[in-house]
């Protein structure tokens, strides 16, 4: 028995030892040690298996196949024969899936307790609240009895819990992810979401998702593919005034701890106005949005009144007496939110907020189900509305112990900036991108060019290939047809040249990898008497790198 | 009196002389006269004005400042002290509108006919219909009273007119003009479209309207920025089995006449299954999506009964029924057949269908007006909601002399590659790109180049620019730093390199423009001993071309 199936087994076992509401069903032992042995087999092929060894759980409204999928209805249940991409995707990069874990009813809630299967506990205080409807998932992973676990995030189901438990939420931008083998909660909305304790790990297992491709005949709708230019990084981040916030006094000493670190940390802070965000937030749930939902599960809802959360009964059913024509008014008002906040962006990179406003006990909860969800959801709901991507960060401890949970907001597409956010603000030293994926949200097409000399890691224009969001690939050596020059620089940087038939030797260059618009910027800002053309590997390869130009300066400088 | 006020004195000459149904108002002799000098000033003062003395005529649903708007409801009228973005971009480009024309009431309909301003008679045989909604600008196009006419296209106002009056629809991809100061009929599907004799004029005029901002504080809700990688060409064609058209034979005749003619051009063509774009059309008039419609004109509708036309009001008033959970099933369900349309995109860049099935005349209509109205519907219906660019082209005419068209769809963002098409398939000699605008849905951020020898036009490495959707920008010298080598090929090709201090002259160079992806693909595609370095031109700028390589190969020829 190797070591996956080692980890795999104890993930199990943890998860056996309870709490017993996190998991809807576990994965029968013998095909978890199957899979595990699976990616072991891999490995010992000397296959590249990026994830090998993640445990995984998988929110019990995305489909694994085998395993029946609920929504934490039993009524509802179905047997899915193929895994959802997003599963399929992990699982072809190595992780091991563990099990389906508990959820607020059709993922419709933002507490944890909307649930036949029990309130979902708090991982640090027992009697407050997991956060929802992604409950158990975050559990789990937040008691380390799983590396990541996937949720779903419609209106915040992928950041309170996250928040409430102290770990990471990422909600990759809309239609990155397939929500093929999803329960819809709201078809057009619906996000598959990553809980982990690392940014690194959720973006990776993020990152891995995204490469599950659904292999039906129709389209995967609400697919969307990454633009050619998406953002790299995030130097200014908007922040509300501290007094239009509604916060607990112990989250707000937390907040204004969090602003002034980021502050200190050099990230230019500005101005955000709320007032767009507050009221794409409410068109959520006070307006006809929620139709789509009746239009998921509304007919399902109506033929078992019985077998359903009676919280959850009330909202979706209530959507069903709401015209069409408001429906259609608030799409168009959410066009305009939408642009009004991408003018906002225009001032910042991304904007900050605390998750939640407030933290209560599952008892307070019980009492105002309704009411104290809606409030968990202020900082949350415009979220997919407004097509943003986002990442839940956790940001200290109430002195009563209970974590509280802030929330990275950025454009769509812009995934890998904020991944480089959380990773920065985190202090995490691994590499926030995984290793032989493509980075979430980042076009997959991509340009590989030789580098040579000072562009070199660890040499002094390698910093230029890493702005550009060019990714490391290889280390190779050039055909046997080259020389180094000092070209007339100073101090001397070395420059490739074709050499004399026989007079070539063989160059050590390494392989980057870049997107077009950042292959045209290299292109266009390097330095005579640098140009890019054509280089010859010692694989026979021939792709585009740096080379010199033809001209006197050089020539006077063999 | 120049030139441009001549023109346009004329145009509004024409345009007095009736017939008098095509317009609502004429601008005032005054202002036409105004605007024109105006343009004549520019040209004076040497300003570039890519469409000077191009006369305009606006459909009665866009604003055009000091104009009443009464999208055909004198009832509703406003007067807008500023123009829609779309006029401003015409104007700005040297255009000279002319007056407001008559439209289906709200742009509702398909015909031309539902109108207090009267039914707008055919251009070519007044028994017929014009069709709709963009009745009068087609027939003001058609009847060359005015060189282009601004219409709107939600579900084929913009085509159907264009097939039944013998000219060219532009209807452009979805938010590349602002639809700010145009009145609603389904804000998230209305484009602002553009009719004209060749698909040059159509083409530049679309450019220019594209141009054209709103200065707004908020953003502009609806408007999208062409992705950074857009289609070129078209060269393979979808074409549905002729028995699954529905088609008078006069019209089968010549949908048959032109697919064989496409065949004989060299054009690939595919089989294209319609089902997926009937469903989608469907919706559009069956479904909820008419409760948009009502979202944006019912409350005045219902206030207002008898100012309506009674089948425009029939239309509208019955979305007010529809339940919102049905409007949110047809739009997920959308999202499905759009994947689906995205399938069949692999096998083809475009597909063909006759703009519509029949041409019916004026009795006829008034005999069966939703009927007939939704018949012209169906091979046009489906285009906005699955996000397509389209270009209706004239077709032939029939023996009783009714022009016949047919329409080329192709998804978001191929507006060029659809002009390039419609060019061709016109036989027209002028460029469909208009000089010194970026063509319609190709992005705005453009890299220059600087080509020589076999790069420049007429030469033949030119093509491969032209392939990549470069555009010639100028022409002009290197700073007198360069000579040019003959290269290593056969014929031999010159190629620029830097000469020694005192020994350089200045090299004929051009300069064009391209986007990051084409750059980045013509750096890629770059063969040795040629590069891409920087070229010193004459003026002292410093940009991206072709250099040679050092090396053996290029010393040995001189």
């Amino acid at each position: 028995m190797g070591e996956v199936v080692d980890r795999a087994l104890r993930a199990l076992d943890a998860a056996r030892r309870g709490p017993a509401e996190i998991w809807i069903e576990l994965r029968d032992e013998v095909d978890v040690v199957m899979s595990a042995a699976d990616v072991e087999r891999r490995l010992d092929a000397g296959e590249h298996v990026p994830l090998a060894a993640m445990t995984v759980a998988v929110k019990d409204n995305i489909d694994v196949a085998g395993v029946p999928t609920t929504a934490g209805c039993v009524a509802y249940a179905y047997l899915p024969d193929t895994d959802a991409p997003a599963v399929a995707g992990l699982t072809a990069a190595g992780a091991v899936v563990i099990g389906k874990t508990n959820l607020d009813q059709f993922a419709t809630g933002l507490v944890g307790t909307r649930s036949p299967h029990g309130v979902v506990r708090n991982s640090v205080d027992r009697r407050y609240v997991s956060g929802g409807s992604s409950s158990g998932s975050a559990v789990a992973v937040a008691l380390g009895q799983v590396d990541v676990a996937l949720g779903t995030d419609t209106a915040g189901s992928g950041r309170v819990p996250a928040a409430f438990n102290g770990i990471v939420g990422l909600k990759p931008t809309r239609g990155l992810i397939s929500t093929h083998g999803v329960v819809p909660a709201c078809a057009s909305l619906d996000c598959v979401s990553v809980f982990a304790t690392t940014v690194a790990a959720a973006h990776a297992a993020a990152a891995a998702a995204a490469s599950g491709k659904w292999h039906g005949a129709f389209g995967d709708p609400f697919r969307r593919q990454p633009p050619a230019v998406t953002p790299l990084t995030i130097e200014s981040v908007g922040v509300p005034d501290a007094d239009e916030l509604e916060l607990t006094d112990a989250y707000r000493a937390l907040w204004e701890g969090t602003v002034s670190a980021l502050r200190e940390a050099g990230v230019r802070l500005v101005p955000l106005a709320l007032s767009e965000l507050m009221e794409a937030g409410s068109l959520l749930y006070n307006g006809g949005l929620v139709a789509e939902r009746y239009a998921a599960v509304g007919d399902f809802i109506e033929k078992h009144p019985d077998d359903v959360d009676p919280t959850v009964r009330a909202i979706i059913v209530g959507a069903a007496e709401v015209p069409a024509y408001r429906l259609a008014a608030d799409l168009d008002r959410l066009e305009e939110l939408r642009s009004g906040v991408a003018v906002q962006f225009r001032q910042f990179d991304a904007f900050l907020l605390p998750t939640a406003p407030l933290h209560p006990t599952i008892d307070e909860v019980a009492a105002d189900p309704i009411g104290l969800n809606q409030r968990l959801g202020i900082y949350n709901n415009f979220c997919n509305l407004l097509d943003l991507s986002a990442l839940t960060l956790p940001a200290g401890r109430t002195t009563a112990g209970l974590p509280f949970g802030v929330t990275c907001y950025a454009p769509a597409f812009a995934d890998a900036a904020l991944a480089g956010f959380g990773h920065a603000f985190m202090g995490e030293s691994a590499s926030p991108y995984p290793e032989s994926l493509p980075p979430l949200g980042q076009a997959d097409a991509r340009r590989e060019v030789a580098v040579v000399g000072a562009h070199l890691r660890g040499q002094p224009l390698n910093g230029q290939l890493v702005r550009l969001g060019a990714r490391f690939v290889t280390q190779t050596r050039t055909a046997p047809k080259y020389r180094l020059y000092a070209l007339p620089s100073e101090p001397a940087k070395p420059g490739l040249v074709s050499a004399t038939a026989g007079e070539g030797v063989a160059v050590e260059i390494e392989i980057w990898s870049m997107n077009d618009a950042a292959f045209a910027e290299l292109t266009a800002t390097t330095l005579p008497p640098l140009a890019i053309g054509q280089v010859e590997t010692a694989e026979g390869r021939t792709l585009p790198g740096f080379l010199c130009q033809a001209g006197p300066l050089l020539l006077s400088s063999p």
